[in-house]
């Protein structure tokens, strides 16, 4: 376990009117006290847990500053050992002086993460808990922040332990059948396991349902608009932003013919991207940017493709839709949308979609309407999913593991394996079961996940 | 008197792993108590001062964030009202959304430095304190930050109100003549009065001397570097900067032909700045450099003239010499610099100057004697000053307008002037007096010190 102290700005990096500064490790206290004098006329007042304390940063008798202290005392504390906390001016210069000052009596800098990696490995947490405070901090709408914050606070988790636990009965008295293996008898009731394999199975899949939703939100939705030039694409784009204002962010991409805007809507972030007009060329770099196009289409959760109703060819707008179906990755939503309605009212009808939604980019005539059937579409993905839902890549691939080995399980039962096999797959199942929650682990994967903290946490 | 109950995010801006979010005013308790549930299970915790409580924020049923929530309750706060703190997790979004709860329950956002504003409304900071906040959190070197804490610990208000407390004395026993003018009596008496005025003016002078030292601790001391192309000005810059290695900046001038780089040593901001080549040029472009060079000599405190020894034209050099001696501003320090000492070490004798520092900018030769030169001439303007010393352009404004206004009331005293027109002179002097330390001041005099506050403080 670390013995050595670590300290750390925990707070936004660069000038605010507050910065605060984390202490965590057994000899927290013992250095404060050095370096600290609190204004209580009294003897030294003591450094009680949960205790705010006023005073000074000292450094070879000079004041550095005039700062608050608060201590959380092991165990009760976020890593689980001894913290201060420093609240002090804001300024660059006395936060890096703090910092060096602290080093000075001992402190070691910390690594991103290695509050939360402590709190961890004392137990405080376990590992998708942790690597919730991470999503939790970069969470940037409504409902990856409810996400993390329930991982935060289990989730997951107690799923994965519960049916683990279960399953480790079973890989006992399987080991169990091989110390007995000369007498050919069987603890493990074999139809039991394989009712715990459906089980896990079924919860399994449901939770690698969930990551479609899940990853969604968490990243925001992919909306990609594609169409003919002129058929109305960047008005439709303005027009969605304008109405909705709440603009997250606006990322122009690594050529100018890809532009993305982000919007809230009902707490879903939503991810419009612009895409350079779909149509045959001979010029080679508007044919660069059309492939850029298909490229976009086949990273989307939604393709928006735009016609101009006073402009129709229909052999051409079934020919494009086509294309875009090849290249529209599996699960992904395709909208036909008839533009400029408010210039042609006409039904138009398509013989290979049923559905068209007619609306006026201009206008924003009928842009509620299509707002409102992304919405309840991803809604609709919310329904299919389980309570828990997945959000991470990691617990992705340790799930499609778990589901895979469990697999191999089922199919070892059936097909009658020998209990040494059978013990060889059930150890990787709880192995890759116990990956989630963190109770197997590494310092490989410990590494990689707290290497994506921000720092201070 | 403020009524409302303000808040603002009081960390710097930007994710991070945790961010304070301040509440101040009469309503802070009532309000944090609509929004926050603590942890303890026993019923209600109650909120008490410096208390620290873990819980969470709460918004119609659900939950936002788990926050760690600090009570401090009128007077003893910063504001001198009650405050609450929340420190929460630092994602840009529950920032804003915890922001947005507390403007749903009746806070208001705080103008910048609304904070400091309400202490010194209150009386826990004479304007003059309040001013070295906001210089505290804009320090980027040790001395400026020691100024800084030094003025908020009392510095130059304690003086002053000193001062002006016993001239309020003599203002009132004038006034006191006025009403008994009919006997001609003299209640306040003259020479006493000149004795004060004579100490006030030995102070003023003595805090206006200081701003010279004051200014450049705060702004970092303005270093240019002259001389012809090749001459090393570039190499000795570089030099510089690697030795020290603490690089403060480096900020491109508007023109590629000035560049600043700034480093601490000793705790002094040296800001050196690299400037065109002199020479005769008809170039039109060129002169403009060499006009930009002049300019920025005349915002110097030191120029460094650097000539190459292994080329010299001396009648050129003492030519040039005195061009700069012209331009440069009164009580500035022009240091000759002989460079490439390690190729020439003759002596080099200019008639019009006694110093010449050998260097080479190649080997590093003589730089340290140079720096060390430099920091010695520094710290000699300390000498000059007393132990209070003026930073703020505000102030060395105020104090001017004091040294004035005492001077006439000198004169009037010296030619015996009514005691109305005496009282008028007092009254003005009392008023300069009172400027400093924040007794008398008016909304248009808090409104421009208080918006270059940072937000949150």
């Amino acid at each position: 376990m670390n013995q050595d102290t670590i300290c750390c700005i925990s707070t936004a990096l660069g000038e605010g009117a507050i910065a605060l500064i984390r202490v965590s490790g057994a000899e927290s206290i013992q250095i404060i006290n050095q370096i600290f004098k609190n204004y209580v006329k009294t003897q030294n007042k003591k450094l009680d847990a949960n205790k705010v304390l006023v005073g000074q940063i000292i450094d070879n008798g000079n004041i550095i500053d005039e700062v608050v202290v608060t201590v959380f005392k092991s165990p009760k504390s976020y890593t689980g050992e001894d913290i201060i906390e420093i609240a002090c001016h804001g300024s660059q210069y006395i936060q890096e002086k703090i910092i060096q000052i602290l080093i000075e009596q001992g402190c070691r800098i910390a690594n991103r993460g290695e509050f939360t990696l402590r709190a961890f490995l004392n137990g405080k947490l376990d590992l998708s808990q942790a690597e919730a405070v991470a999503e939790l901090i970069a969470s940037d709408n409504s409902k990856a922040h409810q996400l993390a914050l329930k991982q935060i606070r289990g989730g997951i988790s107690s799923e994965m332990k519960l049916l683990r636990d279960r399953f480790i009965k079973f890989g006992a008295l399987i080991e169990l059948e091989l110390d007995f293996s000369q007498e050919d008898v069987e603890f493990a009731d074999r139809n039991e396991i394989l009712k715990l394999i459906v089980e896990i199975k079924n919860k399994v899949q449901k939770l690698l349902n969930s990551f479609k939703y899940g990853n969604v939100i968490k990243n925001g939705i992919p909306i990609t608009i594609v169409g003919h030039p002129n058929s109305g694409k960047s008005t439709l784009l303005n027009n969605i932003i304008k109405e909705d204002r709440a603009i997250v962010s606006n990322i122009e991409g690594t050529t100018r013919d890809i532009i993305e805007e982000s919007i809230n809507i009902q707490g879903y972030k939503l991810r419009f991207i612009d895409t350079a007009g779909l149509r045959k060329t001979q010029n080679e770099i508007e044919k660069i940017g059309i492939s850029k196009t298909y490229h976009q289409i086949n990273k989307s959760a939604f393709i928006l493709y735009l016609f101009d109703k006073i402009n129709i060819n229909t052999s051409q707008l079934n020919e494009e839709i086509e294309q875009i179906k090849q290249k529209a990755p599996k699960g992904s939503i395709i909208i036909i949308i008839a533009n400029k309605y408010d210039l042609n009212k006409n039904e138009i009808i398509l013989p290979l979609n049923k559905n068209i939604i007619n609306i006026s980019a201009k206008t924003g005539y009928g842009i509620d309407k299509l707002l409102n059937y992304i919405i309840n579409t991803i809604e609709g993905w919310k329904d299919l999913t389980d309570d828990i839902i997945i959000t991470n890549q990691r617990h992705f691939q340790s799930l499609t593991n778990i589901l895979n080995n469990t697999l191999e399980v089922e199919k070892g039962i059936q097909s009658n394996i020998s209990g040494e096999l059978l013990a060889i797959d059930i150890k990787n199942c709880l192995e890759s079961l116990g990956h989630i929650t963190g109770e197997i682990t590494n310092d490989n994967l410990l590494d990689s996940i707290f290497r994506d903290f921000c720092i201070g946490k």
